[in-house]
């Protein structure tokens, strides 16, 4: 058999979010990414979202090496839950690593072996020799990882976007990119985040202008909401309030731990002379005043929410604050965002918001360049990874229409071994893969069926029907007592719940006493007995409980 | 006291949906629409909502008539659950008064005096005259309807955009406005749903290029998603498909009902040769088939979404058909319709949607509408509707720009009656106003509780003790036993519950006799101990229902 590689989506595929991809060779595996993501509309009371990474636990041994092309949750939100358990060395820019870190500390984890390494610094981990090459993201420090493999390279781009004119000056390794593409690529996995929209991203620095004008209006506080994660967009937040002779103080939780971590590695500069403290803002008139906090997307417990609700401990919006949304809603989210936004208009405040202000821009690549990272490496085969169907789907056809033939593109399933040779790609098996649904401190043991009890529990409540019943005579003791939540107002229902408490009766009367000794086919017909006379009564369907409790 | 007028809004402010007010002089008054709107996120379990018209109820006698503005649900969805017991004729136009009638025959609800009007006919009621002014809007028969009353000339605009080809022809009565305009208007009333989108919305004709493309396109069947009511969308469907020798047949429900009204009234124009029934479709190639269908939201059991996933009795997608998706997704559906595009996409599809190609068009004014529509009618005061806050405190900074005096403005609040006379508007009392949600059967029975409820179960699910103890000796004769729903799957958690009924038995063992026999202080001991020790083994905290029976 020909030398081959075996690629395997975990994360990512048919989604935004919770982003691993392995890579295997023979009886090594290194995985790229290993990211959360947030429950859907359907997950009732689940926290987060985590892949399935059964096959690299049962496959420790050959597990060498975890990659992370940055900082994001979705790409490093799983490390916590799956970390110790692998035990393998971490790889990662210096901001990602301080943000790993950060929530390995969160998680009280110890000892994990993390290693900051630098754009085009080579590391070999057996057979594999990795490369991170850099590109222009929404958080520092974003990189593309290059493979040199026994079959030949490949490249994962990770998230990027094209930015010629970043804050810091850095634009991204475009030379190294054509490099590659030069050498050879057999295979490229790319972010197909913003396939959708044509044209290009707009530069982060296009934001600068926008804020700048803001600030230069502005009459009273300012008090700016953004991803916590966005150093850039927090720098030049701080860098106009700064021109301004404004001072400010950071709120919300992930944004004082994260604003910590870039400053300590002096990826963000903090003015000592300006930067104060959240509970020293009284000492500062209004429009001396930057706030910069959390919330941009409009949930519950953040900052802005908190302030706008009017639950802050330190702040509450008023007439003449300027408050700034300096993010898009994730979809999904819209509903949550235009509540804040209607709840701060109430306040009195000036709310910016929304594409017209073009005070955001997105961290990933557009149609044009998508193309040009197609046009500079030109790889053999080509699998689209970070998106959802319709994503993939359509970064394949513009892969076609940039002249790739049909058959060396894959639109990737999750948990689908892709056996890679030099001259071929083809499908293998699956894997074992989906989703681990987080709540609270159960990992996994939340399943489709707790779900699909949540689900019927919210949409109409609940009826407990409780009887007891003598074992050795067969006749009732007690009950039927009737009890119900979220289905109506019990207090308001008395004939209802009558009326219920009659058909269970019924039910009982007409047992015979092999039925009552043995009364699992008396819940089956309370429970038929009852939805009937409900649906007909309201046309609702509660979940009703029989519990015989026998003496 | 000089002569005044009340507005009271009592729909249609802070929110999209269940569009209501009423206007009322002395002993008399009107309503304006009487609309419902959907459940948002926290409403579990709730079909739809609709306006708290307890007012209007209390003051029946004053009602005399409903004027309704167009056919759409958030202007008439409230009707059958109100006109019986108000008791008063309804005016509309033609294919309002359609709806209206197809509507109240789904609730089995006859002998409503329904009248139909048609624009510059003057329709007297007491002390009101009502003139309906016909404008451009996502369905036909859209009209607004400016009041003469006693203290002055009124307008409410109902729904608009300015439509200057519209399909049929029949542009909107500019002239009428104008007319209106120079006569004097005291107050308008204004939509404001698109007052944050600047220029002017599409014209519906533009639509027609577009979708002519992909007829021309199209090599398999061509299956179109749109709303049911935009008769005028259907019709230009209809039309093009029998240009390129298509037959047409419908498929859902409410497809079926409002394009048999429209065709009923001659406003759609079905031609038999064409049209055919979807029971048919087998009868005729791929390629001289379109299929006209509901779905453009992604709702569950609607025509589209059942045909993606194979559960539509007459088509299912195969690749080679091309779906068209002429909607946009109503803010908080985007999960739901990206959902359904993703599933097409993977059974093969060629999907059209998404504003790039321009196959569909919004039904109201933007920000240059708007000022054209305020130019024309330059009334002395002004009060933004239909909106949330954000949406009437723009459409109103929209009005001042426009050169409005600020005190002119008024930012409605729901239930508010807002005193009008010759030269002020001021604010009056309030009156019972908000959301009747309706659930099943049930008008106005799901309440606080029932939700707080529904939402408890819906995140953690439900834990219930129960024992049976004897009355006359205060000791338990059965249990504790655990039922849990919704919480941890219980089969594989035996652990967890042996231990939950620990917690349970060491209150029971460590009760007094007089606890045991009082059992109210035992129930909150055990929901406190439970809930503790859950929270520290699991970090959830699920309902938890402890139930004693007596014997």
């Amino acid at each position: 058999m020909a030398k081959n590689l075996k690629i395997i989506p975990l994360g990512g595929i048919d989604e935004i979010g919770k982003n691993c991809t392995a890579i295997e060779y023979g009886k090594n595996i290194i995985i790229i990414d290993m990211g959360l993501t947030f429950p859907d509309e359907e997950m009732l009371g689940i926290d987060i979202v985590i892949p399935d990474i059964s096959y690299l636990e049962e496959n420790k041994e050959k597990v060498k090496a975890l990659f992370v092309t940055h900082g994001h949750e979705d790409h490093i939100g799983a490390i916590p839950y799956y970390i110790e358990g692998l035990n393998i060395p971490v790889y990662g820019t210096e901001l990602t690593i301080g943000l790993i870190e950060s929530k390995l500390k969160e998680h009280n984890i110890n000892g994990t072996n993390l290693n900051i390494i630098t754009p085009r610094q080579k590391i070999k981990i057996d057979c594999f020799i990795v490369e991170p090459i850099q590109v222009s993201h929404s958080i520092q420090g974003s990189v593309a990882f290059a493979i040199d493999t026994p079959v030949g390279k490949i490249l994962h781009t990770g998230d990027f976007k094209v930015d010629f004119t970043p804050v810091d000056g850095q634009v991204m390794d475009l030379a190294g990119f054509a490099k590659l593409g030069e050498e050879g690529v057999l295979l490229m996995l790319a972010d197909s985040t913003n396939v959708e929209r044509p044209g290009y991203t707009q530069s982060e620095s296009t934001v600068s202008g926008n804020l700048e004008e803001i600030f230069h209006e502005a009459e009273g506080r300012i008090i700016v909401s953004t991803f916590s994660s966005n150093i850039h967009r927090l720098q030049q937040i701080i860098d106009h309030s700064e021109f301004f002779g404004r001072k400010v103080c950071f709120a919300g939780r992930s944004m004082l731990r994260i604003s910590e971590v870039a400053a300590n590695i002096n990826q963000l500069k903090l003015n000592p002379n300006i930067m104060i403290d959240i509970s020293q803002i009284n000492n500062y008139a209004n429009n001396k005043l930057t706030i910069i906090t959390t919330g941009s997307q409009g949930e519950n417990m953040s900052g802005l929410v908190r302030m706008a609700s009017g639950n802050h401990s330190h702040v509450s919006i008023v007439p003449g604050d300027t408050v700034v949304l300096s993010a898009s809603p994730i979809p999904g989210n819209e509903k949550l965002v235009y509540r804040l936004i209607n709840q701060l208009f109430k306040k009195g405040a000036d709310v910016k918001y929304g594409s017209l202000e073009d005070i955001h821009t997105s961290g990933h690549a557009c149609q044009e360049e998508l193309k040009l990272m197609h046009s500079l490496i030109k790889p053999k085969f080509f699998i689209p990874v970070h998106g959802e169907y319709r994503h993939l789907k359509l970064h394949g056809q513009l892969a076609e229409k940039l002249g790739m033939d049909k058959e060396n593109i894959v639109i990737p399933e999750l948990g689908r071994r892709y056996i890679l040779t030099e001259d071929s790609i083809k499908q293998g098996n699956m894997v074992p893969n989906g989703a681990v649904l987080v709540d609270g401190l159960g990992i996994g043991d939340v399943g489709e069926v707790v779900l699909r009890d949540r689900k019927h529990l919210s949409q109409d409540g609940l009826i407990i029907v409780v009887l007891t019943i003598s074992k050795s005579e067969g006749i009732l003791l007690a009950g039927p007592d009737i009890i119900s939540r979220g289905f109506v107002y019990m207090k308001e229902s008395e004939e209802l719940i009558d009326q219920m408490r009659e058909v269970v009766q019924s039910v009982v009367d007409n047992a015979s006493l092999k039925e009552m000794m043995q009364w699992q086919d008396m819940k089956a017909k309370i429970r038929k007995d009852l939805k009937k006379f409900l649906y007909g009564k309201t046309r609702r369907k509660p979940m009703i409980l029989p519990i015989f409790m026998e003496i």
